[in-house]
């Protein structure tokens, strides 16, 4: 979708200085890449060097930064938001891909399912009875709904992931490939030598505008339902157990864990390889740091660290001890002999 | 399936105090939510506040809990071990989904496949030559099963779960979506710059009673069988290397990695995100606490923690000398400044 | 495939020490348990004594090794590289899978695809428009091929691998089951009390030569590509962010993950379990050892460990330091009694 610089600031609400407004522009590319015909962003002062020899046509740039020395060709599209500027660029040039109303012949739908208004289901998806998949959702090849499943509007699930019995998903909701929603939770209960299986009976309910990544798995409530608040985003390879109550607007980053029944709130975020014990209750705006094992509460706002997590402040403050400690055992050792020889003048 | 009262503490084995004996159950619910036609347990005695305003109809309880006050509408079911009548009762509310013996038309099954009685085949399903499925097995939709492969006598092998060739799996095994079953384990000779690859041709053994979550990954041995032995459990997003010996009734938490060549010796319990190098041993019913890992064999009954995993006493008594260290750093310094002040003064 | 000790030899390139030049070897197997009429090889001296009641019929055995008393039985086959030497005998004697060119007629292929000679299309799967698939590569039950994909020659993509729109595949690539290629990367910008999506249009180029695990996870890149250089081994549940360059000959273990923007250099080697923040570079041939948590860059060759890493000098020495901290307490809280004393006294 190739748009002039100008239409292109318009879209962006952006003031041009400099360059061609009726360049064309054809693609979004980052700084240090892009050509002539792209536009790309400045928004952090570390990469302003890269501008002075763009070949880029148009560069999106806040009002601070408009200063900057560039080549002739390259028009600067000043604004207030130039990353949020530049996400509606990408989108126009960009546009996602789009799946036009169908229900592929190789795709197996339960008689009663209910398909709103300009639904995709793609080849070899498997749809159960009961459902209910709501208008301009796409439900792309190979993708398993199973039985009294609620999809909202405008929803998109790629191929082969997998949402069990009795899941419910509000609108505009993503979810990746591989993804699996409302398997069993993990509960025994050990009983004369053998692991006896706890009931998995209620499901999973995630919220409007959620995106959920590749191969991460939501289990089901053993009872009630594990929940994923409006907003949340979710990354690749998490795992979040039975009974979590997970906010509106929290970030779960890649490789995160949750063990269950916990309560992570609004706006929290669980940075990379983060996990969580269950039964905690993590607050509002709460941070935990990348690697960090939760083991109780964190109060709402706090940043922690470690394993077992604590006040980031307080877990800097070890590490760097920790840092100091072979030095110190040293100078115990000569505090020891020094004090002897001390004791044996005295 | 909805039962009377009456029927339930039949069903259970308990006996009945107050509320209503013919009143009609429809399912089961937690504590802090059950409604009237609901039944619900307490076993915690944490949770009994709930049970003075809880509109439920009957709470399976244990003898010591019965002295309970309770509103006249909600019955105490008596009973030994409530947590397992609790099971019951959920499981006689809640039937499992069951599927009745079919083989879908949009499946293909190789032409020696050899299927015991009433085995289910769902859409999409692909099992390859040789494979031998046990009566009352369910292969639901899109679950790929190789060639020569046998899959013993009421097993649920769930959506898109994925068991490469050669694999040998028992009785009443549940397998969940995305699991991957038998991929090549991870082993490389580095030769002239490259890494070479050791072909891969034992396979995965799973014995009876064993559960395996969503999008785990089980790798076939590089000669000879990795084996899961009967009633083991493992949640989600596991990884088990190949030629590891997993031993009975053993439980591996969400996000767990065993590398390869380990035993893992009947009762022990891996945490969530606990790991354990190569060629280790865990001992008989030892426990791997969440986020471990483990580069040492351990003794059967011990409890580990930290990374390296250490005997849990050392490593409690580690983690608190740490919280310390700070304090100490301080208290060191100024035990030099006091002794240099004696030094000279004597 | 059957063949006699000494066409082992002659594909070996071994000499043949004792034994039966003419038996006939029917498989491989490890020195543990190789019984007559299999090949097995002894390559650490720690398994020797196996070799001396051993009933296998060869064993492939490094010059240095070979005054090993054995069975009159056992055919030493002497050579310079046995661990090479046993992976030819065993690709002989346990011939890979092939898949003889066809393609399923369930499944789903875009009109405009482009299929090189002796290809293989599984049942179920699904090729999208534009996508090119190169000679002799096999595309397993199931395997779902975005639009606008590259695949080179001889490559195998496994049942249940997403590969997204756009990526790019080399030659001799391997793909194993619920791999997902080119989801979208994690990128949010907050605004206004949400988490707005940013566009992830770039795309995943693998080179020649690489294999990635089981239910992997690698993203595209925001803008440009994420990249994984020839010859480097994925392991399974590993999660690669956008805009990662994973340089060539590269080894990640299981459950390794990286944020995103790194740049992971040749021959470098990511240990089970690691973690690595985003915009790090880890230098060529570095090693990170199992479970540590890289926040910061790696030189060249260095070995590092721990979280936060360090090199594994330091790492160790304050794993030690911190193991004689308990201990270290208790000598200041003396040494403080003593002072105090000695003050007293002077």
């Amino acid at each position: 979708m190739p748009i002039t610089v100008k239409e292109l600031a318009e879209l962006c609400g952006a003031r041009i200085e400099g360059g061609d407004a009726d360049r064309i522009i054809h693609s979004a590319a980052d700084i240090s890449s892009a050509q002539a015909g792209q536009v790309t962003q400045l928004t952090n002062s570390k990469y302003a060097a890269h501008l002075q020899q763009s070949a880029a046509s148009a560069c999106l740039i806040a009002e601070g930064f408009a200063d900057q020395k560039v080549p002739e060709t390259l028009a600067l599209l000043v604004c207030k938001d130039p990353e949020l500027a530049f996400i509606e660029a990408v989108k126009r040039l960009h546009p996602e891909r789009t799946y036009a109303p169908e229900i592929a012949p190789q795709s197996v739908l339960a008689s009663d399912v209910a398909l709103g208004e300009a639904v995709y289901i793609g080849p070899y998806a498997v749809i159960g009875e009961q459902t209910r998949i709501g208008e301009h959702s796409a439900i792309l090849a190979g993708a398993y709904i199973g039985r009294n499943v609620k999809i909202g509007k405008h929803c998109r699930i790629h191929p082969y992931a997998v949402i069990y019995d009795d899941v419910e998903i509000g609108d505009h909701v993503t979810i990746h490939s591989g993804a699996i929603i409302g398997a069993d939770g993990f509960g025994y209960k050990f009983r004369n030598g053998a692991h006896v299986k706890v009931p998995q009976i209620g499901n999973v309910r995630i919220e409007d505008n959620v995106e959920i990544g590749a191969n991460t798995c939501i289990d089901r409530g053993a009872l009630g339902s594990t929940v994923i608040g409006t907003g949340s985003k979710i990354d690749n390879l998490v795992q979040i157990g039975h009974n979590n109550k997970v906010g509106r607007h929290v970030i779960m980053c890649g490789q995160t864990g949750v063990s269950g029944s916990c309560t992570i709130d609004d706006y929290a975020i669980l940075a990379g390889s983060a996990g969580v014990a269950d039964h905690v209750t993590i607050g509002k705006g709460a941070v935990v740091l990348a690697r960090s094992g939760v083991a109780g509460d964190i109060p709402a706002g706090a940043q922690y660290f470690g394993s077992p997590a604590k006040d980031k402040k307080t877990a800097y403050k070890e590490q760097l001890a920790i840092q100091k400690l072979p030095e110190l055992i040293k100078k115990v050792k000569q505090l020891e002999e020094k004090l002897q020889t001390l004791e044996k003048e005295s």
